[in-house]
Parts: C-alpha cells; structure tokens; sequence
C-alpha cells in the first residue's frame, strides 16, 4: 500500500527535523504546516499543496493520497498541535505577493491569531480578494491563524507591506478609529482603497493617524468592538465597493 | 495596611478550598471569579462585586480595594489562569433572569467560549441588553467568555432557557441559517422577537428549523461566516429594531 522509503521511524530524520521547524514557524523553507481534511481540500484547490503527511496507524486506511509521508505515530503526535489527532497534516507553499489591487485589506500591528484569521475568512465572504499585514502582526502562517481562517488563507491574496507603500502609490487611506465618520455618511468608497484595521489594544498606530480618512462604526454602549468584528461588518457594509 | 485575618497562606483554608471550586466552574455558590482591574471595575458599576482577591506581594501597593482579600502568591498562581497574573481576582454575583425584554439574543449550542463572549460584548455595543443561551451552550460563566466579553456580562441580562419559551410566549423568531431570505430585504424586525443564532459545526438544532422565519447574510464566495461574526453583523443591521 506504500512504499517503505516514505515511512519516518526516527525522530532523528533530516526530513523530519526540517517538518519540526516548520511546525515552529521556521521562514527559511517557504512552507508551512496547516492540519486535517479540510484545510487539506483548500490546499489542494488552491494548489498550495506540496506534501501531505499521515500517520503510520492511519497509512492503510487513507489510500487517497498520493505519495504520502508516512511518520511512525509518536512522531505525528509531536508534530502535531492538536491531542485529538488529525488524520493528516499538509506542507503548503507560502504565496506573499508584492502587487495589490485596488480593494485592499489592511492589518495594522493585529496581533490575535484568531482575530487575524477570522477576518482573512470574512474577507472571502465579502469579496476581499487582498489582506495585507504590517510586519509586526502575528505570522499570517501561525497555526491558529491558519485554522480560524477556515481555509480561506489559501484563496487568497497575502501581503506582508508597510501602509507607506500604499500613500506613496495614491491610495485612498481609510482609517478605522473611534473617531471618524459614521461608515453609513459614506456612499462609496473612493478606488484603489485600503481600509485599515489597527492593533487590538492600541488601534492603529498614531503616525498614520492623520495620513487618511477616519471612520467608524456607530456604537452605542461600549468604546469598542473586537478588530474582527468591527473588520467584518466594514468589510459587509463595503463588499460592492 | 492590611489586617491580619484576611491573610490566606495555606492551601487547606477553607475560603481558598471554596475559591478554587468557583475556577473550576462549580455551581453552588451563585458565583463566578473574574479576572483583571477592567473586569473589577465593569463587576463594582454593575453591582455584580462580592469580594476583591490581591496577592500579597500587591497587598501594600493595591490600597483603592476595600477589605480585599489576600492570598499567598503561590496560592493566588493557583487561583488564576493566566501566567502573568492579573492585579485582582474578583467574585462576583451571578445574576439570570427569567423575564426577557422584547428583543432578545438566543444562542442555541454555541460551544466556544470566544465566540460566547464576543457575541455578549457586541450585542453591548448595538443596543442589545439580553442575551439567552440554550442549556447546551458553554457556560457563561467560563473564563474566556467572560474576558473575550470585555466586561459587558455585568451589563447584560443574561437567560438561560429553551427557545420553546419563546415559541410559547408568541416571540416572532428568527432563524439565521444559510438558506434564508435577505436579511437586507426586511425593513423591521417584528417584536417581540427573538434573533436565533447556532452551533458552530451544526448551526440551529433541526427541530426548530420549521419554527421561524429563517434570514440570512448574503455572502459571495464562502458557506459560512464564524458565528460571533454573524451575529454581530445582524445585530448591527437591526440595532434600532
């Protein structure tokens, strides 16, 4: 059913080793780890896929992939972030592209992985074709991110840029703040665009403050939503513009 | 600056022995710990206070609370959840009503705590004041529904009950599901009325799919938005219904 030379019994494996780094977020290799079935779909579809991994318990059972690595089953569970093991655990290719268009969603110092995967997957309800992430947010690859994302991070467009690049090429800048104008006011937002979510505690950081347009949603309580709330219901109220 | 009594230093104390069941959830005592100087402050203006927990390295630092009570820094570790300890650990009241207002949240099997509690801190924000979990949900006295809710559990009404309450009490109810109409194309939401939200993997229980009028976000490119991300933009849609 498979052959041996794809079956890993030592932890002391290169290949194996090079899979723990990934698992620790290593940036030399290009890759990354995403876990289970339905992140496994997404990455084939996408063709981010390059291997998929099994378990050696699992190796019989699981004929549809092709060419599987196969680890002996404690060496899957140390790879593996989850007790409830997964049924197989992907090497995916990271796709960062350095052109945007002109719908641009973007993360100002997001630090949360849930948060930051939880807009990447309502981007994608939304139409939100590009996410763009300031260096000091979490790794877009970081395990959480990958699983709230639901897969959406394979479909699409993942930037890693400075806000600079987009106010030297003209974008129009709207900034999300407690402070600006009432979303509803605005009929259409102007193209190219970029909307820009700030740091969960801080916001966005004060010297882009007064580098764009301020809105905000109307709130009536409380000071605050949570970064992926108030990003899905701009993205929700923008999805046509 | 303290005196003497209020001092717990061993791990058999009987107050400490009751303090640690309140972590693990237990339900006799009508309480719930809360964590953090921002959730002593929304407990004490809610009137939801019942004691104030310092560690005794904080003892003469933390003088604004009155008649705290002070544990032993390994026991106080003990106590909390996270690792870098919060200034306070409160008891608070907890508090479930059984007479629901005209507009009413309803949580059917939502499992994760996250999601619980940034539904509670949206529905805050949009001038939704209860919130009602099935029996099955997660309870709402969990640790992370409690942080990841901001403090808004001591401003809302929070029930308990079973969506049957509601069929009974001739509450209009909305079913949000994958298959409904529009939510864009009604005006008003009629009141009473309930807003059904549901499991994570599941959504809404079948046996009351039949039950109410089912409405839906309309997306473009995915089955499912997170349920947190739903409900607030739905909330938000109808903040003035």
């Amino acid at each position: 059913m498979y052959m041996k030379n794809l079956l890993i019994t030592s932890s002391k494996n290169e290949k194996y080793k090079e899979l723990l780094l990934l698992k620790k977020g290593d940036k030399e290799q290009g890759l990354f780890l995403a876990e289970g079935e339905d992140l496994y779909s997404e990455a084939s579809k996408h063709n981010c896929l390059k291997e998929v991994i099994i378990p050696e318990s699992l190796a019989f059972e699981e004929i549809k992939y092709s060419s599987p690595i196969i680890l002996k089953d404690s060496l899957y569970r140390t790879l593996s972030n989850y007790s409830s093991l997964p049924k197989c655990i992907c090497v995916c290719q990271k796709k960062i592209i350095d052109e945007y268009g002109e719908r641009v969603i973007y993360l100002d110092n997001v630090q949360d992985p849930g948060n930051v995967g939880t807009i990447i997957r309502s981007a994608l309800s939304f139409s939100y074709k590009t996410i763009v992430l300031s260096k000091d947010c979490v790794s877009v690859y970081n395990n959480k991110v990958i699983q709230s994302s639901k897969g959406a991070i394979f479909a699409l467009d993942i930037g890693i840029d400075s806000l600079d690049y987009f106010i030297e090429h003209n974008y129009h800048i709207y900034l999300t703040t407690l402070d600006g104008v009432d979303m509803e006011t605005i009929d259409h937002l102007k193209k190219p665009y970029v909307l820009v979510f700030g740091n969960e505690g801080q916001g966005i950081r004060k010297e882009y403050l007064d580098k764009g347009e301020k809105i905000k949603i109307v709130m009536d309580n409380i000071d605050s939503l949570n970064v992926a709330i108030a990003a899905s219901i701009f993205m929700y109220r923008f999805r046509r513009d």
